[in-house]
């Protein structure tokens, strides 16, 4: 499939839900609404299906118009995996009509499929799409564009920045999107209460295999009354420690299971690692879950790790 | 004068001095080396004088060949003000030959001034002059501009950022410069030492004016073994806490003073509170110096600063 393929696709159809992936972070939600946005300026019906959506990114949904329609056509954007739907699973496992996603691993299978590796964010394939549709790149598309590729690459720090993706944020800015206040809300705000927690993760933080892994975690405990906007992206922690070469981030969830983030200089690959625990992911970032208490999971993680490193 | 006009009167002469201000960023350096080697390159003598070159910046000299001659000819890069050339400034006055900046408060009084106030970055201007030249874009000078580009944008979030900052990088990104790992080393690396110095710094951290204020300190102790590299930026701090108007940061000098950091932004006037302390400065960032302990330098911060909101 091309860009075009993926557009012509779009256009002679109707009546969209799109899905993004639990957890939402700004890529998902970004491509979502953007495309939601595009589509429903086109003429069709459309909307954004998330199981959440955390209050910083709230104004990326502000002016999507709730639409009364049934839905015919599932497009799942930015998701790898069907099991990544959480919540929304069951209802929409199997029945995904086009996937649209940058994730070397994505496993769905669908009639239509648009994978391309080489984009550090998903929207910057949405943002081809949205201009192979022939929509208007509105003030909305392009804010939640921008959000998409500056949060997926931390504000084009990461190795996965490209040259392209550098001229698709300089084109967005360039339409006019609010990048200072994005970037100020996405990378320089944290509440009172994050910084305790950063904090206390940084007073538990555990290091291993002659400290080229750092590993840090939340307890629901450390976490309780907190937001997940709150929780979020204490992932980066760890990785900055010099000489470390894997950052782990273990979050206890409800359900009696710890969410596992790993995060690599690239020469280690995290996607390999996660994978032994049931996940995936990319290279320099994975994800996995493991079930257990905090000591078996701490344990199996220091394990696997003097293996990998 | 243009660009072009930069490289001409560039390439008329020989024997070049290129300096820096004192305390040198990333930007000063990375435009000193890049034209240093690109000047090099086209067979003409010349060398970088910096009051000093932090560890982490050493990468970027270290392919500049040291030439003996004798300068003839000095040229000031990111340098607004011939004070800012700190032990150098007496050597220097008076007898700059040409002035390339992007500060719009460029007061150097030299007889060739190319001053650009819309560029991001002093490197971005730099990054013209070196291809107008005719140089070969080395890996060395790509390298020595994108660690200019991108540390003088905060890794492209700061709202100085332009579509040209991105543009250039991208370019220079796709001529191969080692973007992650200059990112890694500049945005992404903290010793763990500097890790523990700020959970210190979180662990003592003070609110004050109902939250709108919080005040973090370094003492002599806190910091004793620690590079100034580790102790730098510890600034953005409190600023980056929700509801904070005013972020404080009073660190231990040897001579029994504190010397104060005020960020603000912006609504608040930074000057003026420092101003009844004997110091000054910005509307936005401000500084001055108290004289007394730990606590007493507290209370009276504390004291200025529930009158201030």
């Amino acid at each position: 499939m091309t860009i075009n393929d993926v557009a012509a696709l779009l256009l002679r159809h109707d009546n969209y839900e799109i899905i993004t992936h639990h957890y939402p972070d700004g890529d998902c939600l970004g491509c979502g609404y953007a495309l939601c946005l595009a589509l429903q300026q086109l003429g069709k019906n459309a909307r954004v299906v998330n199981t959440d959506l955390p209050e910083r990114f709230e104004f990326l949904a502000e002016n999507v118009k709730a639409q009364d329609f049934e839905a015919e056509y599932v497009v799942s954007v930015d998701v790898a995996d069907e099991k990544l739907l959480g919540c929304n699973q069951e209802k929409y496992a199997g029945i995904i009509f086009l996937v649209i996603d940058h994730h070397k691993s994505n496993c769905i299978s669908a009639p239509h499929k648009y994978i391309d590796a080489d984009a550090a964010a998903a929207c910057e394939i949405i943002y081809e799409v949205v201009k192979a549709l022939g929509a208007e790149l509105t003030h909305d598309i392009i804010n939640n564009l921008y959000t998409g590729v500056s949060t997926d690459t931390g504000c084009f720090c990461y190795p996965n920045t490209t040259p392209r993706t550098m001229r698709i944020a300089a084109d967005l800015m360039e339409l006019g999107c609010d990048s200072a206040y994005i970037n100020k809300i996405m990378f320089e705000t944290k509440s009172k209460r994050r910084v305790e927690l950063e904090r206390e993760v940084l007073d538990k933080m555990v290091f291993c295999a002659d400290d080229q892994c750092a590993i840090i975690y939340t307890t629901l405990k450390m976490v309780e009354g907190l937001t997940d906007d709150e929780t979020e992206g204490l992932a980066s922690i760890p990785r900055q420690i010099e000489g470390v070469r894997m950052g782990i981030t273990a979050r206890e969830k409800a359900d009696g299971t710890f969410k596992i983030s790993v995060r690599t200089n690239g020469d280690v690959d995290a996607c390999e690692f996660c994978r032994q625990f049931g996940g995936g992911g990319h290279a320099a970032a994975a994800g996995c879950t493991i079930t257990g208490s905090l000591e078996t999971t701490l344990d199996a993680l220091k394990a696997a790790v003097e293996k990998a490193l």
